[in-house]
């Protein structure tokens, strides 16, 4: 099984992630815990010119060429063999945020980024958690945060605006995979509505 | 005017790019000498990824996922507006070298990095020459450099054998476009042979 989660920057994906994976370990299921970008040697590696940096950067379409390459290597080296091995697979972010990111929220790439994930990734998780919450509150948690990794929250609130409704957007194309999950609240309240989805 | 060179590691492709910029540049005419992967500050970041370290570093298939975000950096920010600025672009190395090394030597990758190459790129230089030498020859020169820029050298003489041959094919392939140079003899010849066929 291969479960992602989705959704803005700072809507605490990374730590219902984590919380899915305890569970599920748990249960007593092998887990993956992984993450993109990233979630392979060079897929970090591929990371760091990604998520660091000015926003001016990188256009949409070589950004959209660069999480596929760092995508192509979790998928090859990560996640495939994992799955293979019959263990769960629960990723921080997969394909939908190319979609969103790249594909709507900084272009109309949507096109050119499904044609790319296509060709060279094919894969979709079987199930997804998009957590919605304030695109404000979001932003002023990820700005909170500090370090390096700050290059997508630069681009701003209508930016992130765009973000959340593009996420929103994904349970209407994807009624099967994807479930929209409230993310207010404290993050054991978020957790038991993800147990409940799951 | 966008001259590509093209050929096998250490054919003197570098040497004879810089010999033509020269000689345009003697004739009045402004010219971008440039190279791949590089030739934007980005496209310079994602070749550290692509030419150090172990061979088995990428798969073929990440690999022109890298050389296709390179590719599209260096010709949105370097090649472009060189062409719209009525400059010459003389590059060592574009898309050909992907056809060959990613679509014909390191797999059989040829159809994925054509459509590849059409989605993202889909610019070709107006003249390309590919110089060729004696593959043994070549690699002795190249491994004589030094440095760390050695990991498609360390794929051995049996694989820079197949990348003479698809280079070679291409001039079958784009019979307008393509002119094969014989590189032996001293830098001199080789120039004199390239002034000869532009």
């Amino acid at each position: 099984m291969f479960v992602s989660f989705e959704g803005i920057d700072g809507c605490g994906k990374s730590t219902q992630a984590a919380r899915l994976a305890d569970h599920l370990r748990a249960a007593g299921r092998e887990v993956v815990l992984t993450r993109e970008p990233g979630g392979s040697p060079g897929a970090e590696e591929i990371r760091r010119l990604l998520v660091e940096g000015a926003g001016e950067r990188w256009s949409p379409e070589t950004e959209s060429l660069l999480f596929t390459a760092a995508r192509r290597d979790h998928l090859e080296r990560t996640i495939r063999p994992a799955l293979q091995a019959g263990k769960v697979v629960v990723s921080d972010r997969f394909a939908d945020s190319t979609r969103v990111y790249q594909g709507a929220a900084r272009g109309d790439l949507r096109p050119l980024v499904d044609r790319l994930h296509q060709l060279m990734i094919g894969v979709e998780p079987d199930l997804t958690f998009v957590i919605e919450i304030d695109p404000a509150t979001a932003l002023a948690r990820g700005n909170a945060r500090g370090g390096t990794e700050d290059r997508f929250e630069s681009f701003g609130l209508g930016f992130q605006q765009r973000l959340a409704q593009g996420f929103h957007a994904l349970a209407r194309e994807y009624p099967d995979r994807v479930r929209l999950i409230d993310g207010s609240g404290s993050a054991d309240q978020v957790a038991a509505r993800i147990r409940d989805a799951l």
